[in-house]
């Protein structure tokens, strides 16, 4: 049943990850460094967090992208935010609603946690190459 | 152009709000405790808060309404997020989906945030009268 | 495999649970809340926090409990707090040494956050009828 | 020397404090509380924050309340936060003052806990009898 | 009525702006950031943090700059705390009392956050060629 | 006495500092920062922190370096974080048991703080050249 975990995480990380992008190979860099000295995070992120969490039933991908998101600005937490911009944007989010999200933000979080994610979304948007003025145009 | 705003923004924060039920006073008696030593801040909120921001384009009230769950439930700021489940609910998302939506922050912000959301929702989901073994079945 | 870890959350789970003692019974209340709304979650604590984490070798139960209860006073969540100052007494640890894992963090939060843990801990030691003024013989 | 610090920590600590009001027997509780399990911490607030930070040159004590305010609004540290609006008015901020620092928050830490802050407030304006309305005309 | 509030929060900004310096560069810099995937930001923060809030009566400039310093070390948020160590120098605050308002916060938040702060505002006592050492006389 | 409580906090931060590896010199260098501009707080993190805090009785010095890094972890401050992973090793605690302590706080913060600690912690081991393999051996 642990096997079903381990698949269920893995096929549904997928649906957060592109093949032809960099984030996939920036999940993969996280598992490196976690390969050498806490080999079994990993195992949990992909059978907990992915496996038991994302992969239930109730809401979308896009839902539980803007929901995981909005914590991540919350928190502060880079570069985990910089991760989750990309998988937001592979779930299906428009660079427009991504950052209408982060705006969304202003009056529970104030401007410095929202400064701080809009200058990572840039980041992200430019690395994939993403009409960002389009992301603009309100 | 100000009472534009103004009225904007207690249009859309009509629409986060049941005529019909005691989230509306709870709005009213926020003003009402406002009112007294800081009335402009009550007024920032409808003009800037729902007038600004919940106005943009973009992004559903659903949307908004769980973007803004996330964060007060990871910045477990009560009684702001007992408040803010009524007007996830009031913008059409179901219990099931909200109990969902915490649920997904369990990898973001651990265990003990989330279970004092939950314990908000069921609060909410009684004075509301819903269903909530519905709100359960996964 | 997976009543294997239910198994394992459980067994472990009792270590740091007092049976003649009403934490148990707090434990079991937050299993009612969560039954009717998000019974998962409680299957979650169970598999994931104790199955998998608490059981893991390497630290004792008491390191454990310590770098819970640190953490939750850091963040302020209430009532968790509580909570694990109980099963931080259960897996061993004296009202003193509890006492001074909390002074320890004030040069790391401050004050306030310490002061708050300090009532609970109080709050706790007179539930539990331990002899407080020992815990203070510095 | 340590003789020194206590006094001239308790010499500072009077400052804030209302001899012919309760927050003084608010501090005196936290004291009473505290004397039981973790004596130690009280002796720390006084000879440490009071008699070494506090009494420290370069500001006015007016000045200190407000930094240390804005730092417990942030943080939303609860019941310390009460404290410290009573020391503030103590310091001689007055009430419209208070009102505006914390209303200066708001694009820092978002509304929800400017909202708590202004409740706070109330609550203490109306204990001290103080002229509430005034506090409110901008 | 909008325009009075965009050229309130210009004329507000400017005083906390140092024409010579390269802070204004900074604002600017963000400004640029912004420009192209969040435009409304940058009109946000003018018309409502500068506009209306920063221009209310009741507080003098510096004591919003001490309060908002004191919001953001607490909260950790980089980079915007180095810039508002720059607009709280041009409101006209010394080096000497921006350090001792930084150290009024270990009671608060414990030193690590304190450390933080203290290396951003050497860094900029430096770019602004200020006597550090007259900072640290007490 | 104010001599004793100094002589007191270098014996005690010694403890926790290695005489051959540079993590005295990171202290060290921290103090160089501060000597221009806040000399004082170097004395009180030595007086208070280590002379009056650290030097209680009741814990070993293991059991606060837990402590302290459970609330760094919590908080998120690096760079305080790199430093105390550097003492928690040289008061004692193995890589396998740090390694242990970091992962002990998934269910209590979430995946992004433990995952960025971990990412410290295995800086810190390959500067100290610790067999980092060793330490993910569960």
């Amino acid at each position: 049943m642990e096997n079903d975990r381990m698949k269920q995480g893995l096929d549904k990380l997928m649906e957060y990850t592109l093949s032809t992008n960099d984030d996939i190979s920036t999940h993969l860099k996280i598992s490196d460094d976690l390969e050498e000295i806490a080999p079994d995070v990993g195992k949990y992120i992909i059978e907990f967090a992915y496996g038991d969490i994302y992969s239930r039933e109730g809401l979308t991908n896009q839902q539980r992208a803007l929901i995981t998101l909005s914590s991540l600005i919350t928190q502060g937490t880079e570069p985990q935010l910089e991760l989750h911009i990309n998988t937001a944007l592979t779930s299906g989010l428009t660079p427009k609603e991504l950052v209408e999200a982060i705006m969304q933000l202003i009056p529970y979080t104030g401007f410095p946690r929202v400064l701080n994610a809009l200058t990572l979304a840039k980041k992200v948007f430019n690395q994939r190459e993403l009409e960002v003025k389009e992301a603009a145009s309100n």
